[in-house]
């Protein structure tokens, strides 16, 4: 169910960034529930201007190597289950794409089971 | 209202994926009740390795072909019109892009009608 | 906390897409109490045929420099807040871009302070 949106600077490798996309996959499903075969994403390198980050946001500093984690999913996970996603991610695509971790920035949207349609034109969460 | 995101992978024509956007577009016009005028599209074809999609997942198989379909609108559809949504558009995109159904993959993202502004700085909804 | 999707045809050329969304920043700053150092933004200027518009919508009327701003935030902004960053966005981004403001086309995605992380895999907003 989750869509994933990996946005990334150029400068981060293709092969990085897949092995990010692999990362966040894997971290939803050990951390939110997340079924193994249910993946479905978008990585997006961008140019030079594309992605504008801060430098410094509550503390956290970030480089010219940051990059956006966006997953829409359903509602309804804890806070401890958030927590622990943000942790991996962080950790884990930091290290996929030799960044830092403060260079990891993640939300999520949240939107109804019954929004979703996995193929076939089937409400799928709702059968 | 509706923003429509149309993510495919570029082995699909461009002029097949503007058909797509024709089929999304008036499948929400005649199963969620959109405006004919009320039309605002992203269409964008992706390189090999960004649009990435489990090869099965809730016993629907999904090939090289599977695109996205993000629907950004208000809240408030009934189950109804979206069950007839996802089917209207996975029979018509699938047919505009010669792809299967099955690799015709919806969700909606609900967001509030004071949300919105058509142009000239105004949030229409609320007049 | 926002993070700032601009979506532009790239006949606007790029150093104009730059301050639009110096723009769109400044606007949340000014209108929505967004702080000054919080600023995530992804900048894209699409190919021909990818941002498709209506002509004219609710009496606005929009040419081929039509461009959207996505702003994904915190939910509990007032109406009389959302109102003004209407405004002050499409003044200030058609300004930027001389582009008319009824071709610029704005929305809101609200989302739950405790989904967002700054980087090293914090959950900011919930400690």
């Amino acid at each position: 169910m989750p869509l994933v949106r990996l946005e990334l600077p150029e400068i981060i490798p293709a092969a990085r960034a897949q092995r990010a996309g692999e990362a966040v996959h894997q971290a939803l499903v050990d951390t939110m529930g997340v079924p193994a075969d249910d993946r479905f994403q978008l990585i997006t390198r961008h140019p030079p201007g594309a992605l504008v980050c801060t430098p410094e946001y509550l503390g956290v500093r970030h480089t010219a190597n940051a990059l956006f984690v966006q997953v829409t999913c359903a509602p309804g996970r804890t806070l401890q289950q958030k927590r622990a996603f943000y942790a991996r991610t962080a950790a884990d695509v930091a290290a996929a794409c030799e960044v830092s971790p403060s260079d990891v920035i993640i939300h999520l949207v949240e939107t109804l089971r019954e929004n979703w349609s996995f193929g076939e034109g089937v409400a799928h969460y709702t059968l």
